[in-house]
């Protein structure tokens, strides 16, 4: 069972939250017969420039933290980079993040904790990203 | 089939190793009887200011530079955070290090490698963190 | 179904792209009879001074590049390093980019973005590296 959908970012580094498309994911596999009560689901991006965290959701702040000390550790630009995009540092945290989380549910509930939300880690927008979920245990 | 456990931390920065209770989560489901020879668990902390990894357990050192190469990365302290609860660091740490670890097992075992040991990451503590596996292939 | 390969690094840092390794693992899997039409596998190197990453396979720069930002975040040499081996800087480069990454397949292919190439991610080379693979959903 897999699942996808797409994210406008909206500015050079974004972090969108995407749990209640995730969450929409397994109530439509619910909806349409192939309802698993309890597993783990993996959510993926297919961007080389963006990534998937879990972070706090609460405060808004907490992403914009991180944004910041995301550009503190990766300078935008550095003598020493060659790709002639220049947009290197996007690539770098792209791979810090990663493209893909694991999320546990049961009885049709994403199992996170209680300040955890899953995001779309925009590091070369403003863009349209692709998201896909699947099922995998 | 789910296990879980808490494991207290002693600092603001700890890693504390669990690749026993890792273990123990797989001969406990070889005992109930839903004993599954091969496949592939997860390791997962639902929490926004910690982590787990998996890296080497056998020099204690290793871990203590990695907390000091951390702070270089992410400083506590930086006129740019905004998040009133002043630990935006250690959501950053959390975002790098990851909540999750996949890792395969055999036979009942796990299949890390020789020098690798799974660790729950401690960013903000001390507190108690709560460690959930699940097995998912 | 499992299977597994060697890689041969050729410098302290280097990103290997072992998309071909992986994919052909999936065309074996099939020859073999156990072939899946859909689902997810896991790429898991068991060391603790590599990793494995999804990033940019067209423009070798991309990971040149990163090899640099990853040097100017963790500096190879510190004085606050107590790890006799020397090679700090290493184990911390191996738990940013995390040991494992999780790909979608379907009809056997491998279903990443367009500038998608998995890597192994040597940070104390060159040695001899193993990677596994495993189908877990």
């Amino acid at each position: 069972m897999t699942g996808e959908f797409y994210v406008q970012t909206k500015s050079r580094t974004d972090f969108v939250e995407i749990t209640g498309q995730v969450q929409d994911f397994l109530n439509n596999t619910k909806v349409s017969g192939d309802f698993k009560a309890d597993g783990a689901l993996v959510v993926f991006t297919p961007h080389t420039t963006a990534g998937v965290t879990i972070n706090e959701n609460a405060d808004p702040s907490v992403v914009l933290d991180m944004a910041h000390a995301l550009d503190l550790m990766v300078p935008w630009s550095h003598p020493a980079y060659a790709h002639s995009e220049g947009n290197s540092a996007a690539h770098m945290k792209s791979t810090l993040v990663g493209c893909s989380e694991m999320v546990f549910f049961g009885d049709g509930r994403l199992e996170l904790g209680k300040w955890q939300g899953i995001f779309l880690c925009e590091f070369d927008g403003p863009r349209t990203r692709h998201v896909r979920v699947r099922i995998i245990g």
